[in-house]
């Protein structure tokens, strides 16, 4: 964790670099520091997916609308203070990288993030972490 | 919200046109309405997206059997009766839609309504609410 | 149910069979067996589909990190220690299907279980469970 996924229109890969964006969002949350300075999320657990639908459909479907969700899944134990300045900063990434494509078009960005619903079971493989944890 | 998201085997592609399954999804979710009779949800949050799965499996993996699993997360604030008016309606939509695929192969659809699980932070930057706020 | 997705990197496609893996997930489902000798999941509700990203970034963004992201859906009503030998059975599947990805790349998996968050609707249409309810 965090594990982010952005599920958008397909009508939005030409307006919006989204490998370029998933590079900036991962930065942002591995620089991303708690009150004691420490970062607030592991390293290696930071992975941003993005997933275009080729079927779609927005709003009242009259025209080609465009639609970007982002949900960022983290684990419990975060103060509210750092979540929300998780949230807002990824607010500000998503308005810069999507300024072109409101210029251009009709288009909704939602983000939101999820602390463990539900959750009954963790477990975690990995090689990455220990490049992280010296 | 609300946020659908549909996930299937690729198998189901040329059997159920989920193109215009997304278009009647998303008609729909923008007629319901309250018991004030007005609309239950925001048209401009309104999205609809349908992701075929190219590597799946199903039941007991003997056949190449058909899956759809359509997600609807939603904001809290609908009454139990208005939620599950929109669940029965999705359902309606479904069962016709998939009436050949049915005559056809071995499918299951699943329909899930989730109310904002696990949710800690949530933002909008959008220019399509203001077209359908007026 | 159970509804499992794999979401990941497309640069683990060459390195890890995910069609192999899907059949294996949900033979292992179907497997599983309450404190009664009992199917623990239904047959005709277990699915498995897998979706890589061809846009992601994982870690600092530093190399082309590998990541692998399992949620296994589940309903309510299941034992801690039938959850945990479910999870466990497929922390054992990945950790041997992804052997060679890892002696390769530096790669990351995550499993996690969700019991139904925040649900309040729920409903199936299918031709499949009459299959395996005999």
């Amino acid at each position: 964790m965090p594990h982010v996924v952005l599920q958008y229109t397909a009508n939005l890969e030409p307006l919006v670099d989204m490998s370029a964006f998933c590079k900036e969002i991962a930065k942002m949350l591995v620089a991303q520091r708690d009150d004691d300075g420490k970062p607030l999320f592991p390293t290696g657990g930071t992975r941003v997916l993005a997933y275009p639908a080729q079927h779609y459909e927005v709003a009242d479907t009259n025209d080609d609308y465009g639609f970007c969700y982002i949900n960022v899944r983290i684990a419990h134990g975060r103060s509210d203070a750092a979540k929300k300045a998780t949230g807002d900063a990824l607010l500000k990434l998503a308005q810069a990288r999507f300024a072109d494509a409101f210029r251009q078009a009709h288009v909704g960005v939602t983000i939101q993030i999820d602390e463990s619903p539900g959750q009954v079971y963790d477990a975690k493989h990995s090689n990455l972490h220990p490049l992280f944890n010296k």
